[in-house]
């Protein structure tokens, strides 16, 4: 299973030696190991500049990210593939309750390249690079084998996949699967598009922050920008809010809020805008709206390291834009999921937004993603999400 | 009120601007005006090069932080006191259910050098610079208005008073204070040594964090380094682990873990274990103890920049003795209140530890200071709290 050798260059195997599992492909010694020719998945040894072996990666010589280590010793076999979903199946057993979870996170779980997200009964599964296209057949017979679901989605239509030239597909593998996939979050049951939303239908990563919101919304008014699916507006409802306002620019997404407010009896106290956020919060600033919570959880705006200026100045904008409509004793809810924003960076824009109106903000809490989406302490780049709870005086 | 004028330096006003409250004394421009021969304690205004008013402070000339910030206008006077004190307890009711937390928390509160931690009826007060400690009458007054406690102790008998060279008194100054105040954390009933306990008598801080151990407790064996009165083993304990071991240095701390457990009628589950942590987790490691769950909660190793170093050595010595107590699939929560050790130094302690013992590591979740010890958003010397989870395989 393992083809080929890959030599890296002198001291390029520190970071690997730490624990990280990427190699980039200017740590190749292409002299000695030419990338060229090798096929996009193939498994390779991975040896450093004295000829010592550090493991086996999938390899992908197209690639800036060109090696990512499967192991610290031989191949990622059907095996030891079995092995690894097992290990992280019981770790989100032993730490969560219910089967609503992100259930393989990549690099964190030694799978890359492989989501797996559950909800209850079904699995929604994304692949993102050509080495663990190759194990398919295996990641899902060892997923039928572990977890006995009734059935299993590929969710393979995403942009990521097309980075890697990869063929977009959308289709179950396994069973059946509904088009709206019961789970609960923090207690509250929901519905999952997995079918037709975004990603796996489901952004399980904020399942803490929403917790602590659940807390603080009894009787308030709440604004849910950028709501998808109402992950924050509708469980804000199911949690004694008086009232949420969901905003997207997806009328489809304000459906599955509609659909997710009725499930849980509370559709009338839900509004819904569609619309771009930011125009939608001018003209809710223009007529004088105001919130007692506004949850502003964007898309990310920094996709790429060379976008972060132009980033940094749109969660600029939007954080002033969004404190505008906060009531007097207003409580911020001020989201990132982009790799590359420091949550220090994003706790500054509000900062600078609240210095700006002149009022006074406090940070009472602040949280990552959760338990599900581990990070592997060797990779920062496994850490993405932050959420900043802001209180803002007068 | 406001005695003098202080004049800063030129460009020594940006960070002031930016919302910081401190004035570093070689910020002053001490030939326009002289520090020396201000009163320790004096409100004077503060103006920037130009003379253009910035506000006033609290100043002390023998300080490094020569100056606090306590109002961008006028004196922090006996009306202003109790609209910031009636600020602070407002913060505090909307967002918590039971009266048990910090109730003002110094420059993020904007009141510079005061700290009260409410016990439902009771309150403990520590002053730390001689501008609050002027205005003692009128905060007790203040308080005593605000919430109509039944008594309100002064714990002016801690360190952080000899620098300013203040006097050592441990007092009640309204009312009655018992010797064990009852109170709650996360639903748990607990006593809080408020005389002769560390600081106030508890730390608050780490209610969030202790809150999401005791949801991965239920069945566990824990482990409770620097375990003071008990906070995270004997909560653990009602909230269902098997056992809890609590270690500290000091009898009367874990007179007052035994005092708590028996509050919550689980002290037939709890042990102790006098003793430095360190020597006891060698001898715990040489008899071959396992623990599911090790709570890694020591004091400050960093206190002063200039210890980093030696701070760091002693974080990761520790983190790794901890970690060879953990049976497999353990639950290691890591923490550390050193305001000079930044999040990702502590998580990498724990890395290097994992990769020393070649145990698979994951972080499951990081947690910081609760919402009663707000972060102001430009002081970051007001975070300082961190928790890292991290699962540990095999």
């Amino acid at each position: 299973m393992v083809e080929h050798q890959l030599i890296l260059n002198p001291k390029a195997e520190r970071r690997l030696k730490r624990g990280h599992l990427w190699i980039y492909s200017n740590e190749v010694d292409t002299r000695r190991s030419p990338l060229k020719g090798l096929e996009a998945g193939s498994q390779c040894e991975i040896l450093d500049s004295r000829g010592k072996s550090l493991g086996t990666a999938f390899v992908n010589p197209s690639q800036l990210i060109c090696g990512r280590l499967v192991s610290r010793q031989g191949a990622l076999d059907g095996e030891l593939l079995h092995r690894r979903l097992q290990t992280a199946l019981s770790i989100r057993q032993r730490y969560f309750e219910h089967p609503s979870y992100r259930l393989v996170y990549g690099d964190s779980d030694w799978l890359p390249g492989l989501v797996v997200d559950r909800f209850g009964d079904y699995l929604v599964v994304q692949v993102s690079n050509w080495g663990m296209e190759r194990l398919l057949p295996q990641v899902v017979d060892a997923l039928t084998e572990l977890v006995a679901p009734k059935g299993i989605l590929l969710r393979n239509d995403h942009q990521g996949r097309a980075v890697e030239e990869m063929p977009r597909v959308n289709e179950v593998v396994f069973g059946e699967v509904p088009e709206l996939a019961p789970f609960e979050e923090n207690g509250v049951p929901l519905l999952a598009p997995v079918h037709a939303g975004q990603k796996t239908g489901w952004f399980y990563d904020h399942r803490d922050n929403r917790e602590r919101l659940n807390r603080w919304v009894e009787g308030r008014k709440v604004l849910d920008l950028f709501s998808y699916a109402g992950g924050w507006g509708v469980q804000a409802l199911a949690c004694g809010a008086e009232s949420a306002t969901c905003v997207d620019a997806s009328e489809q997404a304000l459906d599955w809020c509609r659909a997710n407010a009725e499930h849980n009896q509370v559709a009338d106290r839900l509004r819904t805008e569609r619309g771009k956020a930011v125009d939608v919060l001018k003209a809710m600033v223009a007529e004088g709206e105001k919130f007692d919570v506004v949850v502003l959880d964007p898309p990310a705006f920094i996709k790429r390291r060379k976008d972060h200026k132009a980033g940094l100045s749109a969660y600029r904008h939007i954080n002033e834009l969004a404190m505008r409509l906060l009531a007097a004793d207003g409580l911020l809810v001020s989201a990132s999921c982009s790799m590359h924003l420091a949550a220090d960076e994003l706790l500054d824009c509000v900062r600078g937004a609240a210095h700006r109106l002149d009022r006074p903000a406090t940070l009472l809490t602040s949280g990552g993603q959760g338990a599900d989406h581990p990070v592997h302490p060797a990779i920062p780049e496994t850490r993405y999400l932050k959420a900043h709870f802001v209180h803002l005086g007068k």
